[in-house]
């Protein structure tokens, strides 16, 4: 069976975490060999990476920056894992990808660099190549930043760069993902305030319509 | 005065950093408040950033990855140092601007990435804003590198990720900076295999003639 490369996205708090191991788990089940991944942060470099983006003060660089970096990880993550993972026909999943970029760097700072230069980066970076399916969970920023709030009080992981933005940049950030899912077939926006066992069932009949 | 913007250019081991410093002691007894920065590392964030470029093993990402991490480190130097310092009138000397990415990237690596694509990186990143001058220290890379590997020896920075490529790497990048010199009238070219004091003597000469 030839490799596929599925990616998660969608606010702070949506769920990803939880969705993507449990499909993993169904997708094991089915003799899917799955990896499982996450943008910043799928290498060892890019974990350096992550530490710069996801922790300190959120003004303590701009938005270009912060693209830049963004695609730096990407692209040590596609040449060392994603890429090569796809070629040994294993099912890729990513928590995160390109669309984060766009939903947070465009969108979430109302537009402060263009759409053209992400398209760009990603042109340089990821080439010709996209996702075979994205799912985006959706769910209204209030709900999902209390959750992520929690999760971090919990894990201690300090990743709360994000998080510490104002309301409208959240509220940006969402629009962005559901104008996004508007351009191209392999989006899929799935409402993320239900139960966890509801939306891995809409998860998962959504895989086996897409993929199988 | 209005503020200038002069970056020093060359392969390992050309003496940029002695010149500068010796540039900067002749400036300051002119009266120019002079601020000595340099690529990458020039900011907090820049410095992981350097330790991330320029330590370790030399095939830890590609010249892409490469590209994205130096641009990202020189937006951050550009808003955070660079401009604000040159907003003040003060005069920025940098050791190493956007030509050793050029250089390095494009030239080192023997074209593996495309010139366009640093050329859009710099537009993305710097915009249509160029140095007033740039002084590239020419030298034989057999000799620089003598004298970087005693001076890393010395200063046990551990920074040999470029030292550490073959011969071929740094005749490539010797020419890339003699190539780069031809495409505007703000470089000069110096001869950096003589004494530090002739060479100082050099390049006070340009600085008099060009920038005074």
């Amino acid at each position: 069976m030839a490799g596929r490369f599925i990616t998660f996205e969608g606010g702070e708090g949506c769920g990803k975490t939880t969705q993507i191991k449990l499909l993993a788990e169904y997708l094991q089940k089915k003799n899917v060999d799955v990896v499982l991944t996450k943008e910043p942060g799928g290498t060892p470099i890019g974990q350096e990476l992550r530490k710069m983006l996801c922790t300190g003060d959120k003004d303590k660089f701009d938005a270009v920056a912060e693209a830049l970096l963004y695609y730096a990880d990407r692209r040590v993550h596609m040449q060392q894992k994603v890429l090569p993972a796809l070629n040994k026909g294993e099912w890729v999943i990513s928590d995160r990808f390109a669309d984060s970029t766009m939903a947070y760097q465009y969108y979430g700072y109302n537009k402060r660099l263009s759409k053209e230069m992400l398209n760009n980066l990603y042109e340089m970076t990821v080439g010709n190549f996209y996702p075979d399916l994205t799912i985006i969970l959706d769910i209204d920023p209030k709900v999902g930043l209390q959750r992520s709030i929690a999760r971090n009080n919990q894990t201690q992981a300090n990743e709360t760069r994000h998080e510490s933005r104002e309301t409208e940049f959240h509220e940006n950030l969402r629009r962005g993902f559901l104008e996004i899912a508007k351009t191209a077939d392999r989006y899929v926006v799935l409402n993320a305030d239900v139960s966890i066992e509801d939306l891995h069932k809409q998860i998962v009949a959504v895989i086996e319509k897409r993929l199988f």
